[in-house]
């Protein structure tokens, strides 16, 4: 570890935030620019986002499978507004064997058209429907301006498509998966999001309706956290999914597709942490609960012990890591494991062993607040009470620190000012125009347009005409 | 699923084999040649085969991290044994977001260059040794002959990479991760396998010493299915890969990497599977057992699905589907979950709800033979004995089959003749020399010298010198 200290959230939060995550060893720089290592500490967090996930996917109904990385050129010719979106960051394999390719293949930066292409294979009546398949994958975007975690190069993420029989059973799939990342996000990792559309100028190329889930990082910045679309027959007419109905009629299907990637690592980092480092939420930190034995003596180390490993045997339920290196301090010790976010620490001394009990200290309860003697006796009941309530702080504190950073300004005078330290919730008449004359003039892009609003009309914040729905913007990552 | 037979194996193996992938839906062709798409019944296959591995791997202290799969090609001439196996395979990057790229990018064939790099940067002190780092990855390999599951271009595998402070813990670890894939092989997949090294001519590009586990197909070929690499310094000092050892002076470290991929998938299909299709081993069958409810009026549909349920209940530990598609025969369904491979079917009627039974039907053992009816209370003990009966019925099957095509021939002529049926176990005096004249003659490799020989001295099948041990000769996959 770096013994200099970690610069300051508030003095420089990007600084702040590259340096916790290769201090804390979640991921370091690869040769090639822009891409990245995920370490076995920070992948360790991505485990444990894919089996939350994984499982809510199998539990309605999605099956996993592997489609191929690489992907012919002229595929993405097929739907003109994916070119569009997508061929200013392909990845090109021109040569392959030795020798030069008849065609170049494109390294899949998404895999709605090799999809398309094998659900048209295997889709032929509508008894096959819907198709609901997700995949686990690495995808490759040359994207200009990197930083670990939020944007790479190569990137790890799960891909949902699925295919089916009508237009409604499409989007109550999309709102569905919405749904799952929302339900994700506030009940793992303790990150507060706020699910709604995107406009049609920030939707994914090719769909009809995307919606998003946007969570606000402590510079106030918004962070795109998980995204499902509508694309509507778009794809299916492009790679002709098609299937023959009950009155034997060939129609298309309707499809959508849906990710969440790598990129929510660091939503989890930008939420939580401060300026000790990363503050991981208990459902997903790899380790819950470090155990650090105190002694002295070889009698010292021998009581300590032994109560270290009762301790360990009463929370096997829970991922539990003993520090028990010789060559460093527990002060040392303390702040390594602060830096590392590990939810709740627990110091067993000579004194504790005494009074058959453990010192707790709360990660997220700085100082003398978050510590507490608890009898060894019902501590297994006792932490985890303990863990789930540090995922309700943790989301209280994200929610509460979102809220007072979200702003109604009066005008747009008034959001130009605010937007800058926060996000603005405003009225907007649904004009491209005056969305991008925003973001030209503020930098603030269109987040998302929350669900079931009712509220009064109004009018837009930027040309004043009659307006019935809000809108979030914000500065984004 | 196509009306038409599946060919016997007896008649022709290869096309057998593509037809009960395609059939059973395990895999299909992608777009790009040599590329496959493992579909959700496929990939459902290697999702227990990870989890049974990855337990392994962590059991014996392994972690998980994603290295990138983009490589420098200059890393590659790093270790000159290793680029000159793997340069005629690469797959190159050279064009990223529209611009020609200054070095061109290589698509991970292996990743023991880059990890070398990384470990370099990573281990200091010999604090920090071992390093034993997994990962599960997909890599590309511009193979000329493909074939689904054996040999693709892109495919799927785990691969551990580890630094060490000695060459002697570095060859315990590669000698303890053949023990974790023989363990896996035979006691999860039920597939017999021979321990052995890989002779010189035959060994991972760069390593000093390469162990692999063989396993003999239904066409008596050899399948390689599991490697573990000793790499001795050659990595360390072509990555610098470096440490301080407790004197203070620095060390090259010693390296080691393992592998086994989705080729296993195959491996399974060819040691299991028969003219009705796939017989799937029970620890890694996606569907364990497939509940066909059999009734002809809505009384008899009431009380079957009641005992349908209790059923389904009793065997809640289990992979268990109830397949009750209105449109198919039960004879239709018995085929079709034959050619999946389900290990064992039960089948629910009126006559079976009147004694409070059910009747199960064995994968393995075809015909009467192996159908019994058993009573509904206690089934889920029964049933599960039964999964482990059939697993070791399997496994003694193909350990039988291998056992009867593998031959000790008295002279070179006898071995030339034989080998066109099975394996050949005959002495060897070490020398390459006979190896290549053997496989130029024959078209047998040497697969593997097993551990462990405890023989005699004798003379080489080919040139008739002096020999200490045997090895294993084959045609292979």
């Amino acid at each position: 570890m770096n013994k200099n200290k970690l610069p300051k959230q508030e003095e420089n939060f990007s600084d702040w935030y590259n340096q916790v995550i290769q201090r804390a060893e979640l991921a370091d720089y690869a040769p090639v620019r822009g891409c990245m290592v995920v370490r076995p500490y920070g992948w360790a967090i991505w485990e444990n986002i894919q089996s939350a996930l994984d499982k809510r996917f199998k539990d309605t109904g999605h099956v996993n499978a592997a489609f191929p990385l690489l992907i012919p050129m002229s595929f993405f010719e097929k739907e003109k507004e994916h070119v569009e979106g997508f061929s200013p960051e392909l990845a090109v394999v021109t040569i392959g064997g030795g020798e030069k390719l008849d065609e170049p293949l494109v390294i899949r930066p998404t895999s709605e058209t090799i999809i398309g292409h094998m659900y048209a294979k295997w889709i032929k009546s509508y008894r096959d429907l819907p198709v609901l398949i997700n995949q686990w994958a690495n995808v490759v975007r040359w994207e200009m301006r990197t930083r670990l975690f939020l944007r790479t190069l190569e990137f790890y993420w799960q891909e949902g498509h699925t295919a089916h029989a009508t237009a409604e059973e499409a989007e109550i799939e999309t709102r569905q998966m919405l749904d799952v990342y929302t339900d994700f996000a506030v009940n793992v990792a303790a990150v507060p999001v706020i699910p709604g559309t995107k406009s049609d100028n920030e939707k994914f190329a090719g769909a009809v309706q995307s919606y998003t889930i946007e969570a606000m990082m402590k510079d106030t910045k918004a962070l795109q956290s998980g995204t499902s679309h509508n694309l509507g027959q778009n794809f299916a007419k492009a790679f002709d999914i098609q299937y023959l109905d009950p009155n034997n009629q060939l129609q298309y299907c309707w499809t959508t597709s849906w990710g969440l990637s790598t990129r929510f690592v660091g939503a989890i980092i930008m939420t939580h942490g401060d300026d000790q480092g990363l503050v991981l939420p208990p459902r997903l930190a790899p380790v819950q609960v470090v155990i650090i034995p105190i002694f002295r003596s070889e009698d010292e180390k021998e009581s300590v012990m032994n109560a270290t490993n009762e301790v360990v045997k009463k929370l096997s339920g829970l991922r539990v890591k003993i520090d028990d290196r010789t060559e460093m301090t527990p002060g040392f010790k303390f702040n390594d494991w602060e830096l590392r976010g590990v939810p709740l620490r627990i110091e067993i001394g000579p004194k504790d062993v005494e009074k058959n009990a453990v010192m707790t200290a709360r990660r997220d309860i700085p100082g003398r607040e978050g510590k507490s003697s608890l009898p060894i006796d019902g501590l297994n009941h006792q932490i985890s009470a303990i863990l789930d309530d540090i995922h309700d702080n943790l989301l209280a504190k994200a929610s509460k620190f979102r809220d007072d950073h979200t702003y109604d300004p009066k005008d747009y005078d008034e959001f130009h000012s605010l937007v800058n330290s926060g996000w603005v919730y405003s009225y907007w008449c649904g004009d491209k125009a005056c969305e991008l004359k925003i973001k030209e003039e503020t930098k603030a892009t269109l987040r998302c347009i929350p669900l079931d609003q009712n509220i009064p009309d109004g009018k837009c914040i930027y040309c004043g005409k009659d307006a019935k729905q809000k809108a979030y913007f914000s500065r984004a990552y």
